[in-house]
């Protein structure tokens, strides 16, 4: 055991994406993971494609570290063994609908009885209060109800969908900062508390510049390919051979820019000497840097603007990411060993501590892998109560 | 003064987004953030537009509640200062390229002599260690080189970058969870250390799902407009009078939907039955249902499909997202009184704590607004002192 979350117990109900991969990140510092699953079945992402000889590589990628122990909480006997691991944890993450927990029996009032000092996270669509919180949401629903889809795309082109599931990440990592934040405070008032974090509210505090900028001057914003909204140019050019990403923030950028493309005729030219002007004229800037741009290779360009200090990269696809030699300095990929399967490589955690480095526990587990295991040694349940649960299928 | 970090103090020397957005957070939650910015100049994000009487809307929005304090850290005594206020704080979270900090006597070392128990956070392009360390990295960069825009787009069409600042927000969420994690080991250990985040390594992990699908079949991923890579149906569908999202994850929901569509018939399409053989003939599933979502309106949709709780929405833009009744039960639009301007809206914190409320601490400061208040408080400088500082351009 390693990372900063070492003693840390967090009784695990979540599933699909947003919670479950908020329990990933608080694993990977060091926090013990009891994912609570059901019997049999577990998590239904175990039928996410694609497979990895059997074995679903979504599952696998986000759940890894993690112990699985089978309960079924309909069953008196299940809800009794979920509420004695509670009061062994220190946090409790669920992202059902509001309303499920209570209806199992396992509320927030439930948990506080027999744990006080819980921190109670709850991870949802909508939240747990307002007109939408009995709605159930996905990624793509909460993407475009936030807005997300009505920013991302080509100007007059059909709405796109961010290219992986920003609304369940960004859900998971508030919930994650939420829980940490509680944990911080109970330190000083020895007391617990409820994280309530919708997925609607996330993403839309993710949105705060296009907001803010519809709030500036009521505008609404809409997409811009690869363009950003209020610096120019930062964006996607074509190349000799593909194509370029330019960042361009700071006027003083702008000049050593145009020294390198040897046209510092523009350094007067009065439509492009700020940031906002630049903004303000970026159509007639756009064609004139890309005619620039195709006369060099993407490689080419990088080398140039490297050396005089400008941001600029290639556009990769994510088997030249998983080779780049950042990457691999940084030891981004991790390889696990499962013991059914072998070798699965996983996206390493991206926060890298001097002192008490975060590290994956291990790879994802079976469902009910730890089972007998956990319930043996915190709920002191016997070989012979195991069997017979097991037979009666509340575990 | 509310939230959970109330007592936490914040050294805040970032500027742009991704710094900015994680002591952000962390002041929502209830910390003291002093935002150390170059006397007159500040930010250089205070130049990004559009602006509200003349502020930039972009910093007011990340810079809420924070104090700004002025100071020239080339500037022996500024940089005396500077070491006092670490003295004072928990944390110190800084986003310059690696190297910067130690150019200016301020690396980690120097900060450690005065305060070993600082929590230092830097938050860069590339991090702190590999070969690309010493490059300067904006958000298009980093979704370029991770990968994002490959995956974001039409099939076969251009790359298109995620309508917000993704890398810059991931990183910053990442760059706050190792501060709260880092801050909870130090109640254990007494010790401070280094919370190291790259842009890239943030994005990279945001794009987990990406890099095991990747991983278990050796395919490269590519762009799908608004379709989910391994669920389907999960993307925008085109209405009689717009757009609808249909969100289906579960078998038993498509079962329902068919229902609800009148369209029986094909429950016993063999290409249709699970959500794998719905992903391998999505082509001609998308046609069949193209067909059949165009025959009602949006609102028609969302009615019929809410009734048998399948996930569906709009596609909203920005005003209707403000406007919705949900995002106004949750608060999520706070009105700040700034002593300049008047009323400027922003968004609010998207963590619901039941006992310890997160509360936006303030509007965005002026420049160097807090530099008096803060150095008489916690440097113990005389009204003469700072007077003399301010004319020689160190405050």
């Amino acid at each position: 055991m390693s990372g900063p979350l070492q003693g840390i117990r967090i009784l695990d109900l979540t599933w699909a994406l947003a919670g479950p991969f908020a329990s990933m990140i608080l694993g990977d510092l060091g926090a013990e993971v009891l994912k609570i699953e059901i019997p049999g079945e577990g998590d239904s992402t175990r039928k996410h494609g694609p497979y990895l000889q059997g074995l679903s590589s979504y599952f696998l990628s986000i759940n890894r570290g993690k112990k699985s122990v089978t309960l079924n909480l309909k069953d008196p006997r299940g809800k009794k063994i979920l509420l004695a691991l509670a009061e062994k944890s220190d946090v409790l993450i669920e992202n059902f609908r509001p309303g499920v927990m209570e209806k199992l029996g396992l509320g927030y009032e439930e948990i506080k009885k027999v744990q006080p000092q819980i921190i109670y996270a709850a991870c949802s669509g909508f939240g747990r209060t307002g007109p939408y919180a009995q709605r159930g949401a996905y990624d793509v629903i909460i993407q475009g109800m936030a807005g997300t889809l009505s920013i991302t795309g080509e100007p007059g082109g059909p709405p796109v969908r961010v290219g992986f599931s920003v609304a369940d990440l960004g859900a998971g990592l508030f919930t994650a900062i939420g829980i940490l934040a509680a944990l911080h405070e109970r330190r000083n008032s020895g007391k617990g508390q409820i994280v309530d974090v919708a997925m609607l509210d996330a993403q839309v505090a993710l949105l705060e510049n296009a907001f803010s900028r519809y709030f500036a001057t009521g505008e609404v914003p809409g997409p811009l390919g690869t363009r950003h909204p209020v610096v120019t140019p930062f964006q996607v050019f074509p190349s000799k051979d593909g194509y370029v990403v330019i960042a361009i923030s700071k006027d003083e950028q702008w000049e050593r820019f145009l020294r390198a493309l040897d046209r510092e005729d523009l350094l007067q030219d009065e439509r492009f000497q700020t940031n906002d002007l630049r903004t303000r004229h970026r159509e007639v800037l756009e064609a004139l840097l890309t005619s620039i741009t195709r006369t060099k290779t993407t490689g080419q360009w990088i080398e140039i603007l490297q050396a005089i200090r400008i941001p600029a990269g290639p556009l990769n696809t994510i088997d030249k990411v998983a080779e780049d030699p950042q990457i691999q300095a940084r030891e981004m990929i991790t390889e696990l060993d499962h013991a059914g399967i072998g070798k699965v490589r996983v996206i390493s955690p991206p926060i890298k501590f001097s002192r008490t480095p975060s590290r994956i526990q291990g790879s994802a587990p079976e469902v009910g892998q730890h089972t007998g295991e956990v319930l043996k040694t915190l709920v002191n349940l016997s070989e012979e109560e195991l069997a017979v649960l097991r037979k009666d299928g509340v575990i």
